[in-house]
């Protein structure tokens, strides 16, 4: 039989787990998809590596995993096998046969996560699981100097959780933007970068809340930045309004970087 | 002290309550309310009358509700004081201050209610909670038809669950109609009518789904009106999908019905 290799996008609602990774006595993203792959494999163990590791609480709509197969079956009946075994708050959204070397997480070159702001006075409660709550009054004039001070090529370790393992903390942000509905008081912030610190983005938007009421100023973005320092950034901001929207990989254009050579 | 009735809008996430009415041993939305209004009323129990009894995993957007109060507080005040004691599934969109005979039931000429159906093939786990899904084809000529037969004056026993104690089943539909996100495969119903029977628009729903994916014809619609009989309608279709959106009162128009006369 072949060994098959699958690239697998995934959508969940992160409310009820313990973040993505595997850990024991705890419901996680990873353990649900093994559980349903056991049932396809025929009772054999596969592991699943995924592009990265989502906190409890956050959500997905465009995760990326991949696992191997001790054999062969087509992509369509694996989407439909695996969304007949995962639990409801987990969704296979993309069957790909993949390449034998493709690596979920050493082969992505960016992601775009968004994260979700309700500025109504009073919380709107069908948005409570998927958007923070903010009831200060906003300005986005403001957020949006802050959003292109966090732009470029920076070393963010005033924007990482000092729990960081990661030596580097140089990451470029292609794209930080936002977008605003009058209407149902509703902010979406879109971020896309090359990599993402841990706490990374929340810390971002704990800073920029505080930059969107008044409490701080847009132009202390750069000094907070060179200080290298997390005392010196905001709160890290719950992890509810946070969502994983896409994983991209070599091919796939991302909004903020150049176009890729082309030759007609 | 002025005895003081208002007039309060709610809106409520179903999922987690055992209907809107209080109940023994269960978490309803009247128990929330009238348990914010006792640290208002410093003590003293409230009775809160709301103008439908949503059903158990029923969502709100509209629900009114009356009470008295054995004094005066400003409206604004009363708002943001019910919204910090209320808990995070049930918001207060507005108070009023009504007439000494306004009533939240009795004096309501219609009702505004929407359901949602996910016709994704796999469910989105982030409508899970919001919207019934359905993973067959649809066809809206089919559901546009069915649903012209349900609006106007009918006796809509055959759309009643047999639970209801109304002796007189003869409701009017001003509007039934459906909008559809062709990019998110929403599909939105929205009824409006001068009342509903106890699981009407479930059983409406449950018989429209057999129409959409072709199980039964819409020009059945009125022979099953016309059998008066709760057997030759379709199956009770899951709350998790409706949501009282709206409730009318003398002086509010609605949606389907002639403007009231005006002189200018």
């Amino acid at each position: 039989m072949k060994k098959t290799r699958y690239k697998v996008t995934v959508a969940y609602d992160g409310t009820h787990f313990s973040g993505y990774q595997v850990q024991p006595n705890a419901r996680t993203v990873q353990g649900e998809l093994e559980k349903a792959l056991i049932k396809i494999a025929k009772g054999e163990n596969i592991r699943v590596h995924g592009a990265g590791r989502t906190d409890a609480g956050v959500h997905a709509r465009g995760q990326v995993i991949h696992f191997d197969l001790p054999f062969y079956i087509h992509p369509k009946g694996l989407l439909t096998g695996l969304n007949t075994s995962t639990p409801e708050d987990v969704t296979i959204v993309d069957v790909e046969e993949a390449e034998a070397d493709f690596h979920a997480r050493y082969l992505a070159k960016g992601k775009m996560y968004t994260y979700r702001v309700d500025n109504s006075r009073f919380a709107d409660p069908f948005k409570r699981l998927y958007a923070y709550h903010h009831r200060y009054p906003m300005e986005r004039k403001r957020v949006e100097k802050a959003l292109k001070h966090m732009e470029g090529t920076h070393d963010f370790t005033s924007f990482a959780s000092t729990h960081s393992d990661k030596e580097d903390k140089v990451r470029t942000i292609y794209q930080a933007r936002v977008s605003v509905d009058e209407e149902t008081n509703e902010w979406l912030f879109t971020f896309v970068g090359n990599g993402f610190l841990y706490n990374m983005i929340r810390i971002l938007m704990g800073t920029l809340l505080e930059v969107a009421d008044g409490r701080r100023e847009a132009d202390d973005i750069p000094s907070i930045i060179e200080a290298k320092d997390r005392e010196s950034a905001g709160l890290t901001l719950s992890p509810v309004g946070l969502c994983m929207e896409k994983v991209y990989y070599e091919g796939q254009e991302m909004p903020g970087t150049l176009k890729e050579d082309h030759h007609d």
